[in-house]
């Protein structure tokens, strides 16, 4: 990857030191998750398989590490102006909590079709929405304004190498953790988490297999992956609503380099895979946390054998309706 | 209490000595689970309240403890002859999984009208269920048919010294993760669970105060307690189905010894409260691990200012029920 060596601005990553310093400055902020196990998964799937809770992060996902490191990375004066951020929801929470724990204001866009409880998980922090259409035009507009008028920074929701760096410190937990574990699994949507958690695993150990899932509806990093260029999604009708994002160049150049393979999986299988989850790890995981085991259910990922973590990225979801409950 | 003194067998109890080395015996075996806190809940109680996540437990209950200390505290002999118990499902499911850890045989009375999740909670873990009708002379003449046929061991559910040291060890954990705790609080179905926590927390520190929550409607700890008797609970009409059973003579006297208060809660206020944990803890929380949220949403429970850790005893729920779906 030649733009390892020296990186546009645009491509610039963090190194396993600067997601160790993340993990540093993070840590009053942040819960040091546990991770959970099951046998009756683990007979699914054919593997030894830990569970790394990140829907018991503060606002229910492991957007937190992300937007608290880029938002106590900022120096005094620009924190002052605050931070802003367009967000299908569990980014928009975490960038308000990160702000509530600084003490400085933040600016929340989301789609006026956002579900009741992420938006809830935005106010519930102080910060203030501003409502767009659900399209990424008027998702711009509104945020170029709220931009302009506030002088607020935006924290993009993976695009950002605070962010990632954050992302990544899950990781060097669950290593710490276990440390015969040969390989860390997580769902993409932007990116933001897969190439944190790849960089931190390659920082700590070389060996370490790192897979991507992925909704089959919103593939696109799968594909981009197989193609070795980034690929725009044919779709993105999932019920995995924090996967709908694709990549950066920036993630997506991370992927490459360090991600050993991608699998997909059906919607059919998210539900499942999710109710599973509930059944057996006793845990509220929403449907992007049940991608990885829907691919390990239909087999598009094989771990058979392996010590493996899979990242449990959140939990925010609307308990009147349950997508097994159709 | 001179039964302290010199205790008839039926009212022997374990000191905090005894749970010490229950911890030690069962470590292998259980999960030092951990404690999760929300503001929301927080903010709800007045308190600032830590969750004991025992719904993380093998099993999904903190049941897997006292089954595994009563287990693996049998003789090689006993132990060969395997284990037997009536339950309506958790400490089922718990003798189940402690039998299969020690290699040994078990058997699972239940009524026929046990819900289907915890009927298979029993039978993963190897265990042989024998059906019965739901009630208690029933129940008492299957288990001791079992008993005649096998040889085994009967475990009760919550009336055994060695069940009850095995339940107060997750009091030993909460203390030691949080010296500055105040007050414990613990639903009270048979008891097993409080007075094992209330032994242990006084073990550690005497001024600790530990509070016992019950639904209104399987009320007779609370009401014992005031009266200084045991009494029969008037109905045991409780969603909360691990918290039907009343208190034994020995349980009831640990109760009288060492609890502070006893709190009950209304029926509505248990689902509302099991939403809530479900919402803010994105736990799998079972009716009977609401109780005590219950108590304090009804007042009944205060805790106002206090810093308190709440066990959250189990997570076995029929997932296509949902009792705020009505």
């Amino acid at each position: 990857m030649a733009a390892q060596a020296s990186p546009a601005p645009e491509l610039a990553l963090p190194d396993v030191a600067a997601i160790r310093a993340a993990a540093a400055r993070i840590a009053a902020h942040v819960v040091r998750t546990p991770m959970v196990r099951s046998d009756a998964l683990d007979r699914l799937a054919g593997a030894t398989l830990s569970w790394k809770c990140e829907n018991l992060q503060p606002v229910g996902a492991f957007k937190a590490r992300g937007a608290c490191n880029a938002v106590f990375s900022l120096d005094e004066a620009s924190a002052a102006r605050g931070v802003a951020t367009h967000s299908s929801g569990n980014h928009g929470a975490a960038l308000a909590y990160a702000a509530q724990r600084r003490g400085i204001p933040a600016w929340v866009v989301m789609p006026e079709n956002a579900p009741r409880a992420k938006q809830e998980n935005v106010r519930r922090y102080g910060a203030t929405i501003r409502f767009c259409a659900p399209n990424v035009p008027a998702r711009e507009t509104v945020c170029a304004a709220v931009l302009a008028e506030t002088g607020a920074r935006l924290i993009h929701p993976f695009d950002d190498v605070d962010v990632i760096a954050g992302q990544g410190t899950a990781t060097l937990e669950l290593l710490a953790d276990d440390p015969t574990l040969e390989a860390v699994v997580a769902p993409c949507g932007g990116g933001g988490l897969l190439s944190g958690s790849a960089i931190a695993a390659h920082g700590v150990r070389a060996t370490i297999r790192v897979y991507g899932t992925e909704p089959a509806e919103a593939g696109d990093a799968a594909a981009g992956f197989r193609a070795g260029h980034m690929m725009p999604a044919p779709t993105t009708h999932t019920i995995a609503d924090g996967l709908r994002s694709g990549t950066s160049p920036r993630t997506f150049s991370a992927l490459r380099a360090h991600v050993t393979d991608f699998a997909t999986c059906s919607e059919a299988a998210i539900v499942r895979a999710m109710r599973l989850m509930w059944e057996h790890l006793r845990i509220v995981a929403e449907p992007s946390s049940a991608v990885p085991l829907a691919c390990l259910l239909e087999g598009t990922l094989d771990l058979r054998g392996a010590r493996a973590a899979v990242i449990v990225t959140g939990g925010n979801v609307d308990l009147d309706r349950l997508p097994w409950q159709a």
